[in-house]
């Protein structure tokens, strides 16, 4: 828990918790973290991507490796446990065995992923895509806003963009991977952790209306093609279709404007649409009613729609022998997990079409996450660490 | 025409013409119209407020003054004659004069103002509100993007914010006031000039809704406070009023997202509200049910609302006796104006309640304007700079 709360200081701003991928803030995280890996009896590096490794050996050469991973980049004005708490969790339960002396007839790599929330770069979890060599080359080229790349992002950050297939894992050295997360709604369900068995598909599309720009003052409302107020449209259209169709969630996180001033009616628009679904058919369904519906909305008010799809991501289920084995460890920690399928599009979505998978949920407070207040209970956090210890030792 | 396409080179921004006020580029197009009053027979100075003075003597000592003012500040994206136009018409119109070795018995001071467009300081119009001595004290304490504020600014572009009540105007030394803009609605009407009669009054607000932040994939819909989502109702509603309110214009031109990422519920939403009516009581009564309706809607979605007035003005009347000048004027120019009530907050509106005021309006092409397809007819230039020549001919 002190670990977390120093890892939150570890910011690109003075007031909030907003750490991007490839940043000085991260890399002081980097620093810190491996300090930690050092003390756990890890030999640490970071991957071509950026990615931070600690690793454990295993008590044979030859042996097959299992990745525990989580991501040390975060959203802006973020929480302190999403994406560190899983790390710290994995780091402790190494630690764990190094105090015993004990190494385990696999070996162990706990990986921080470098780029996993996507603030900086889109698409998200280039770090994980990265590391299982599925990284699409012109994924290097998407800019952050100050029009740096990913590319340059990575090799100023000491990464090397040029070798990441090279540096990628190959599934047969690999005996699975295991994630921790914090999860948003099992304590309404009065149970300490969580199984995930499945994680819903999720599509990010990055939506543009044009219209046209004028004077607040002069033009007339019969006269206006007011982008924004399309935008609005095409924002309830988007909260009603998830409202009626069980499952969905559908969110408007990003939102721009051009010219953006008070006295000028908008002419631009852009805005980001992450829509999800734990059954692909059902996801795609509403993205093609909530697509014609913005078409006939925009042709109504003689704007231009354009829908560009950064990243969409089928729902995949985990490995259900690595997610008994998990069960398992879990119960024998003391705790009776709650199986749910996750809303949200982690790392181990990525993993799982390329090795063993399961994945840990800790329940966070109220519900929250993303946001300041997110908080875990302590007692929940220690039953972590042991589940995860248990799982080690059955490997 | 030449000179407003020179002038639209001077931009903060290399793609768009952005003149912020007080900024390098502001230096920059002041050092430009300072040469050309210097070519018109104009001396030049910058007053407290850093307005930028052309004055032309009268042909007596003890004459009164009549200013002709324009903008030189632009919106975001802007086009290159909103402001510029009637500035450069001005000054043609001196040059006249000039060539013809004439003085008046009136002075004339060409002033370009500051800070109309309010772009990088709120409230708008500080240049001409400090002219005639009504700039609030805490007007100066507004800050821009960057935490700078208007004090320093004006200090930093070389004004003195301490005495800007001692360079304030007295209404005894005026004549009064013109000034030539672009008119976005009488292309329609078929009539090259416009003369304004009155200014609709206006409301700037600035409204944050606040909800809570959350995880776009993990928060179900029935558990959110998505902060866009209430806001995208109260552009509808906005839209709505001002649609079934015969001469109400609303806009929503600015607004800003926290924490503006794909994947987070949106936990607060600021944005600007503009609101303009002929008739006060109607904007006000406009302004009060809108206010209702965020209310009860904000309520409905578990919303906080926050709603602050940053600037108003009431409509006011320019003087009729300076008016039917102006109109006597635009005739023995050889046109026909029309009179209209303009629904734009001029610096004209500013000056209406110091000094005899008038307004003319070249009309703008599709009545395009604050965007960087403005464009005027050279005809029509022309003919407004003939106009104001009769105009200061009958002075």
């Amino acid at each position: 828990m002190a670990r977390c709360d120093e890892l939150a200081t570890l910011s690109c701003d003075a007031h909030t918790l907003t750490r991007p991928a490839y940043m000085p803030a991260m890399r002081a995280a980097h620093n810190r973290v491996s300090s930690w890996m050092r003390a756990a009896g890890m030999t640490v590096y970071e991957d071509a991507a950026g990615n931070l490794v600690g690793s454990y050996p295993a008590n044979r050469s030859a042996a097959r490796t299992l990745i525990i991973g989580a991501h040390l980049d975060t959203v802006r004005d973020a929480g302190r446990y999403n994406g560190s708490l899983g790390l710290l969790v994995a780091i402790a339960a190494v630690e764990a065995l190094h105090r015993q002396e004990r190494r385990l007839a696999a070996a162990i790599d706990v990986v921080a992923f470098a780029n996993t929330e996507g603030l900086r770069f889109a698409p998200a979890c280039t770090g994980s895509l990265a590391l299982t060599g599925q990284l699409p080359k012109d994924a290097l080229y998407a800019q952050d806003e100050t029009g740096v790349s990913l590319e340059a992002a990575i090799r100023e950050f000491g990464g090397d963009p040029e070798h990441l297939a090279q540096d990628a894992r190959r599934p047969e050295d690999l005996l699975g991977y295991l994630e921790v997360q914090i999860g948003p709604t099992l304590e309404a369900q009065g149970q300490p952790l969580g199984l995930v068995t499945a994680i819903a598909g999720a599509t990010h599309a990055q939506l543009t209306l044009r219209g046209t720009a004028g004077h607040a003052g002069a033009l007339p409302m019969n006269l206006r093609h007011d982008a924004l107020a399309g935008a609005a449209q095409l924002i309830l259209a988007a909260e009603k279709i998830a409202q009626t169709t069980p499952g969905l969630v559908a969110t408007i996180g990003q939102l721009a404007l051009h010219p953006n001033a008070h006295n000028v009616i908008p002419g631009q628009v852009r805005l980001s649409l992450d829509l999800r679904h734990p059954d692909d058919d059902l996801r795609l369904q509403a993205l093609n009613d909530l697509q014609e519906r913005a078409m006939a909305l925009a042709q109504q008010r003689g704007l231009q729609l354009t829908w560009e799809e950064v990243q969409s991501h089928p729902a995949c289920t985990l490995t259900p022998t690595f997610c008994a084995r998990l069960q398992q460890a879990i119960e024998s920690a003391g705790c009776t997990p709650v199986a749910l399928t996750s809303g949200t599009l982690h790392d181990a979505a990525i993993l799982a079409t390329f090795t063993n998978s399961a994945m840990l949920l800790v329940p966070s407070r109220s519900g929250l996450s993303h946001q300041p207040s997110e908080a875990v209970a302590p007692e929940a956090v220690a039953a972590a660490i042991a589940a995860v210890g248990r799982f080690l030792e059955s490997l």
